[in-house]
């Protein structure tokens, strides 16, 4: 692994664990036994590392939605959409958690966040559309009606993070809050779904997110 | 009005509008055209003010789900569970906006808002369980159907203010964003509800949201 790697690996992991206004370039120098003008030489500040992590992010969490995409989607797929979104989040936690106060401190950032939400609205809105080109979801009712549930699943994977950090007080969020999350977030499409597809669904979803909870 | 009561709505109106985080003391004392000393009589430190706004918070929401709740629950009285929480997120949204900043700053106030929180998630659930005693609402899937749905509707409502605000990037959030998020929250109970009640709550609420705008 490059230098640059390494401190972005170490600085993902320290962000997760303590919050990023909580860690600074100090800290992650001493946690690499790496001097403050060598870290220098590859960033100049935090800020620059957040933005170098969300390089990382963005096309991975691309990837989760989109990989695998040929049409009629499988419930194996959509189950798939569910917990490889939700591992880039138990990756990325420290980002979401602290979403508005780290995009405030960067208009660039910020613009590329916003960028980057749009592209997953209009994505997770395609997906309900696919479906129910498939015959496997009934249309939500209203003229924004696949906009809408494309939303409130967006809104419920984004918040996640958020509610488990406010419901749990001081103990440490766990991958297994984040399984449960996933199963939480499919229930915006639930009702729309054949019921053949949606038990496949949460018996995939289910499964994968008790086989995250016993590696954990 | 007295002179806390009025350092309150003072310092209100200045969360809402700059973020409590970029807002102190001085700066509220500059505004209410009051001393250092006479501000710190009544509040030792920024903290307490949001302790404070905290208390009048809490009982504005509780009055807005629990407020006529005889059954059986009438379409108006629903649409006012949401057109009324709204209201009171509108009037608080400095604090949801940075809620996860705030909480880990003031760990009383984290408990407080622990268990607001698990009031509210017992409240929503308590209500649909009422509309599906009175057939105006189908029970959700699963052993957990009711607590899945009163979650969601939680979530999205904790997390609106934060999505426009991201959504937005530099203009302001308004009165409207809001109305729209009522709407977007009554989706999450939609699918479950029979026609004629679904249209009636979706007409006031659509009707509440656009008075709303026009007002504003």
């Amino acid at each position: 692994m490059n230098t640059k790697a390494r401190i972005l690996e170490t600085s993902l992991r320290l962000f997760n664990e303590g919050g990023a206004r909580n860690v600074g370039t100090t800290h992650i120098g001493d946690a690499l036994g790496m001097s403050p003008g060598n870290l220098y030489y590859h960033f100049r500040n935090r800020e620059e590392i957040i933005a170098a992590l969300f390089d990382q992010l963005e096309p991975e969490f691309r990837d989760a939605l989109t990989a695998d995409l040929t049409p009629p989607l499988s419930a194996e797929r959509f189950a798939g959409f569910y917990t490889r979104s939700f591992d880039v989040l138990w990756r990325y936690r420290f980002f979401f958690g602290a979403l508005v106060d780290l995009l405030r401190r960067d208009e660039d950032l910020s613009a590329r966040y916003n960028a980057f939400q749009n592209w997953a609205l209009a994505s997770l809105e395609a997906i309900a559309a696919q479906l129910v080109a498939d015959g496997t979801m009934q249309k939500p009712s209203g003229a924004d009606g696949l906009k809408a549930v494309a939303t409130n699943t967006w809104l419920i994977w984004m918040n996640w993070i958020r509610f488990v950090q406010t419901s749990k007080e001081d103990e440490a969020i766990t991958r297994g809050d984040l399984a449960q999350g996933a199963l939480q977030t499919f229930d915006i499409l639930k009702p729309y779904l054949t019921q053949a597809f949606r038990r496949a669904a949460v018996k995939l979803i289910t499964n994968e997110a008790r086989e995250t909870e016993r590696m954990n």
